[in-house]
């Protein structure tokens, strides 16, 4: 079976979604270990995050590495990569980005769906490019060995993202936007951008960001992975599916709203749209991802580039980026 | 005696503070609560307002409403204006707003000198624009019935929130960047919009943000008072020196790079000139500010004029915006 690394899941994770993933060949994934928490409300994720995985431990681990990926594989356990959808771990603290390096944290994307002290994001009118503090959280998370992430971030700020950034950068789930127009999705200049500085999108797996056609069945969602690659070329295209766990209208009124407005956002869905998107046709389960690989092969992928978009990638550029890679 | 009202004032307050300003006259002051503190922090530090106030009871007075300035005045007291210099304290919490307001914050500034999730700042090489939980925190501040400051906001920020809020705004300790260029001082166009909207600036006396023209004898930095006039209009210009009480290195490395930089930083000063800048010529002491309605009507202000100059201005605009104004 091709082992599977998903750059980006999100939700509340229990048991079962562990034993399903790890039996549809997914080997590894970056875990939303919070959208708008800040420091001590983040600590407090880590924590349930331990003890989600002690509770598990026959089939889960914390990947601290890239070897820790190979090494749960190897074990038949599935590997949690710890990450943050926006800054607010840091609370505007430069040498918290240690802290939470030290505490396991590998993927922290620059801002959610607001603007903040680092950054423009996707959703605001308009992008203001990276900010002073972006720069320097930036250069420590290089320094301290984790991965920037730039999905919800906006355009520009991603372009001078990778710019500033001395190591490579992912783009963790989000999809081009010349193949599905949507906030969320990227330009192809800055795919291209990307690849140029040995950087990785996850394609998503998410109808608000697909469109219905890429969330039909598999054919067409690896159609969008093939013309990803046209954009990007095999070395910087990977799975980010995006996918939620066990979410409710809380979740998505946490995720959306935060406690930024009491007026309604609709985050990537819309007023037309709102809610929960269904999930796409060829994907109504966990399950499903094991259909992937093929799905692959069948749009025209070679063997040595079904292994690039699964995984190598992926683990390509974690071996560039995160501390304490030890091969 | 002509009372003063100073739009900001910062650093250590102390009893010899609150004798020292209103013995020259000053009949209020808003101080600075906060410069990059979050929320907890914030209200340790509202709570030290409380004690200190305290403690001083028969010389200062917090002011919640524009009549218990003028009630301060009667007593022979000094008023404080409970204000923070960030948005910091609300923590991207639209809801802490009303409770800020509710413990008797009266002003706050959108940004500091970094961007942040509500707007662009002056030190920013690129202002952002107003951002999406800005638009909604400035509105709930009118609500709610603080003022809205905007002195180290970059200009278009400042420009889009004077558009944005649907009361008048401050910029409580600026100059004008026509009269002495400095990212911290003000546009003609953001000068004139504030005017227009019934906003109103208070002119600072601080070196680094004067040069050192209006910085020598008290006349010179009149003349800038009137040459700010001449821009802004009669109704829309008054005083906020910027002075700081019993600031010691520590507090300018605070002021200047908190915690979001371990690189030096130098706020309005420079690295030709760092540190803390000497006082102007004419403001040695705190006792000087008794000179400043001499000064103005010798540079040729009515007694009309320098009343709202000095404290009207400041009033009108309290008026029209503090909750719970009671006249």
């Amino acid at each position: 079976m091709t082992p599977i690394i998903d750059g980006l899941q999100c939700g509340h994770f229990d048991r079962d979604s562990f034993i399903a993933l790890r039996s549809a060949g997914v080997t590894g994934v970056t875990v939303t270990c919070g959208f708008w928490e800040g420091t001590v409300e983040s600590l407090d994720s880590l924590g349930r995050w331990r003890d989600l995985i002690s509770e598990n431990v026959d089939v889960a681990a914390i990947a601290l590495t890239p070897d820790d990926i190979i090494r749960a594989q190897t074990d038949g356990k599935i590997a949690a990569i710890l990450g943050f959808q926006n800054a607010n771990l840091f609370e505007g603290r430069i040498r918290l980005v240690e802290v939470f390096a030290e505490l396991g944290v590998r993927v922290v994307q620059l801002t959610y769906n607001n603007q903040n002290e680092l950054a423009g994001s996707c959703y605001e009118t308009e992008d203001s490019g990276l900010a002073r503090f972006g720069r320097e959280v930036i250069l420590e998370m290089n320094r301290t060995g984790m991965l920037v992430d730039c999905s919800h971030v906006g355009n520009r700020s991603t372009l001078m993202a990778i710019e500033a950034s001395e190591k490579p950068i992912a783009v963790t789930h989000a999809n081009a936007d010349s193949l599905f127009a949507h906030k969320r999705n990227k330009s192809d200049d800055v795919l291209r951008a990307l690849a140029q500085s040995g950087g990785v999108i996850g394609c998503a797996a998410y109808r608000n960001i697909t469109g219905d056609y890429y969330s039909g069945p598999l054919e067409n969602w690896c159609e969008m992975v093939a013309r990803t690659v046209d954009i990007a070329g095999i070395d910087s295209v990977a799975i980010g599916t995006d996918r939620s766990h066990n979410f409710t209208a809380p979740d998505y009124a946490w995720m959306r709203m935060g406690r930024w407005t009491r007026s309604g956002d609709y985050g990537s869905a819309s007023a037309a749209r709102p809610g929960k998107a269904a999930p796409p046709d060829w994907f109504q389960s966990l399950q499903d991802m094991d259909k992937i690989p093929g799905g692959l092969r069948n749009v025209g992928f070679s063997e040595e580039e079904v292994a690039k978009i699964t995984h190598e990638n992926w683990l390509r550029l974690y071996r560039a980026t995160f501390r304490n890679s030890d091969s």
